[in-house]
């Protein structure tokens, strides 16, 4: 056993107190063994002045889509999607996927994130990633029918359930997958109940995007005289293993649906702003018991893959849809971001103690902007940004080291994406 | 004449638009000779694989309340002021306010912000920090007359007058004033008018809060039966010259009145997502012709004086007060954060052009967040932060060089002013 001591620091514990401890990780079980205590270590990672915290979850993305990161801003998501995102999208190789994805994933490594979803195409390469990368993720192929004939249509669906079955326990546990419908609008209602039967057949759960605009939910009243959550619980998505992207325009009664089934929400703000798609009731839903994470969603709507700022920003546009300033407070998004990923997207993570993946992040608390030190939680929700982060740990494997990234090379991994999004637009 | 060339990079130009260009800055006159051209210069400061953009403008804020940070999080307005910020406040030495100044100066400038306007106490205490650390200001005592009698009451107006008088023109012109009372609602009619009266005899502008909240707004129509635009208005506060903080509450006859007058606003969205105030009319405003800025509001409604944030906030609120996701796009907000800020407060600055002052930021986009490169100028909107500014000079002289802080002893501010703020709240 080969042991890892992250020395000098002081730890973030799951009831969100600050105690001055170091972290005895196992490296080969890739589990925490004690926190606190008075063994050495084989290995030293300094804390010094540091605060170490879980490791942030990404709960929704599409990592490989930083190739689009500044492609096309400032538009509505229907035209955004339809003019610009999946006329480029159309030209992807896997290369391309395989490219971007290990840009988002440097990405993530560098702002603190050890776990993260993901729904794409050429899943296969974004597995490969994740696994060389040594990131833990829940991977799934999106299955998109509109447009297309039945049979290619089934096909969609068959090819999500087999890269669900193919990839799920891969890369020593760290890999799991989903059936990754894309959307209720965008997968006919034959295929949305081909893809529930399947996952539950495979035993992974459904990711797939509900109610994240208007016009998502307007056809769906329109008609079924329904809305989006009851439709989505009529085809029996509503699973506590399941987990939604979104949630934006979700009314009373799709709360309680939510608390009712345990089906976990993730919470995409800043791709909501940016899209204009508007504010989610998060207060809403963590008041009715609604299981509720946080994500990035893709680069082209965020535009990074930082969680701090989904921090940031889950608690001040929280504030303003609750018309409070007490709602979401600094606390929760550090829960949201932490365990309540972890749990929305289920795996184990975003708690340190004794037994838990030692999937963690060490903060560099000696900058200004991190000055005083009255609330080190405070901090973590409004101040901290990616940048702080000192050291990224995932399965006990240290990937970052004092800012460099040791699994992936990133000027190669950079120069490679910067030459393939420039080949992609000039295709699209 | 010293000449320094900023070498190597690209530089973005008043227009909007990115060019490959080294920057030749005379350093004894604090302006920038030319934009290309091949004289060599007598120092150069690296650009490589950087954009060199005009250095940022806060054109709100209160740079001590830094000791406050994460003090007194998740609070509506008025409790917050009453029952944490305000007993806080009534503790603070001069020497508070040099400690909390000089550490907002610090992150101000690791964040490229050359230039910034300060209401708050103690002003001489501001004054001298701003001269030290070689940045740009506009400074004013916040008037506060709500509370006192009358002969206090006009004391503080008087304050405002002689700080206002004595610093404006001060530390190489770098130095410039405003009478700042608080807000309409906290200072008297009487006292209004006599800053009014004031501002103009010695000659400098009036910057004030208004229409921040809904609290603020009610009992002036109440008492008044017109709204605060209109009662400024009568008082004789809407001067081209002059400018306002938040604006949030503004209805279409406040936008005119805005935009019939020339005074200035300052957008402060994290502030006013934090404190639940509310969304400004942003793209309404520019709509008519409103002059806006932006800034950060003090550190304890942000929590940080970074204004690459501010211009992500107000992109992406922007797009959902107007239920759009193409209003406020990226060069819209870069725009407001450079020439709209300067303009607003009323300072040369916020273009790269010959002859202009040489405030510069240097912002190294050899990241991967940064990465691919298809539009610097959304980068500058939606993902560059603070800590990816290189160099940072003002007047022409480098206030950081290659991420350290020249002018100023970092370690020790950071030391002095956590030291300060833990005694600080302990004795409030
Ligand atoms: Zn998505
Ligand atoms: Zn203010």
């Amino acid at each position: 056993m080969t042991t890892l001591r992250i020395a000098g620091g002081r730890v973030l514990l799951p009831d969100m107190t600050v105690e001055r401890a170091d972290v005895l990780v196992d490296q080969a079980a890739g589990e925490v063994l004690a926190v606190g205590g008075t063994d050495q270590g084989d290995e030293h990672l300094d804390a010094e002045g540091s605060l170490v915290i879980p490791g942030l979850v990404n709960a929704h993305g599409h990592a490989a889509m930083t190739l689009l990161r500044g492609y096309a801003d400032d538009k509505p998501l229907g035209a955004w999607l339809q003019e610009d995102i999946w006329p480029a999208e159309a030209e992807l190789t896997p290369e391309d996927v395989r490219a971007g994805t290990e840009l988002g994933i440097v990405e993530m490594i560098k702002s603190g994130t050890t776990a993260f979803a993901d729904m794409y195409f050429e899943v296969e390469e974004v597995a490969a990633a994740v696994d060389s990368a040594g990131m833990r993720a829940r991977l799934g192929h999106g299955i998109v029918t509109v447009g297309k004939d039945e049979a290619a249509a089934r096909a969609d669906v068959e090819e999500s359930l087999a890269i669900a079955r193919e990839f799920d326990g891969e890369a020593e546990g760290r890999l799991s997958t989903a059936v990754m419908p894309h959307s209720l609008t965008t997968v006919s209602e034959e295929c949305l109940s081909m893809a529930v039967e399947g996952a539950r057949e495979v035993g992974v759960p459904i990711h797939i995007h509900i109610n994240e605009t208007r016009d998502e939910v307007e056809p769906i009243v329109g008609e079924r005289g329904i809305r989006p959550l009851e439709y989505a619980d009529e085809l029996g998505l509503l699973e506590e293993e399941n987990f939604l992207a979104h949630g934006v325009h979700t009314d009373e009664r799709g709360i309680e649906l939510l608390a009712k089934t345990g089906m976990g929400v993730v919470h995409c703000p800043a791709s909501n702003m940016k899209l204009a798609s508007g504010m989610a009731p998060v207060q809403a839903m963590l008041d009715a018991g609604v299981s509720v994470g946080m994500g990035t969603d893709g680069a082209a709507s965020n535009n990074d893959l930082d969680l701090f700022g989904e921090l940031r920003d889950a608690a001040m546009i929280g504030k303003l849809a609750a018309d409070d300033a007490s709602a979401v407070p600094a606390e929760q998004v550090v829960e949201m971001a932490t365990a309540g990923s972890a749990e929305a997207i289920g795996i184990d993570g975003g708690r340190i103690e004794a037994g838990a993946n030692a999937d963690l992040a060490v903060i560099d608390f000696d900058k200004p902007h991190l000055t005083p030190a009255h609330d080190p939680v405070s901090h973590l929700a409004y101040a901290v940004r990616g940048s702080d982060v000192r050291h990224t740990i995932c399965d006990g494997e240290v990937l970052m080291r004092d800012r460099e990234v040791l699994t992936l090379d990133e000027k190669e991994v950079r120069e490679t994406a910067e030459k393939r999004a420039v080949e992609l637009v000039g295709r699209a």
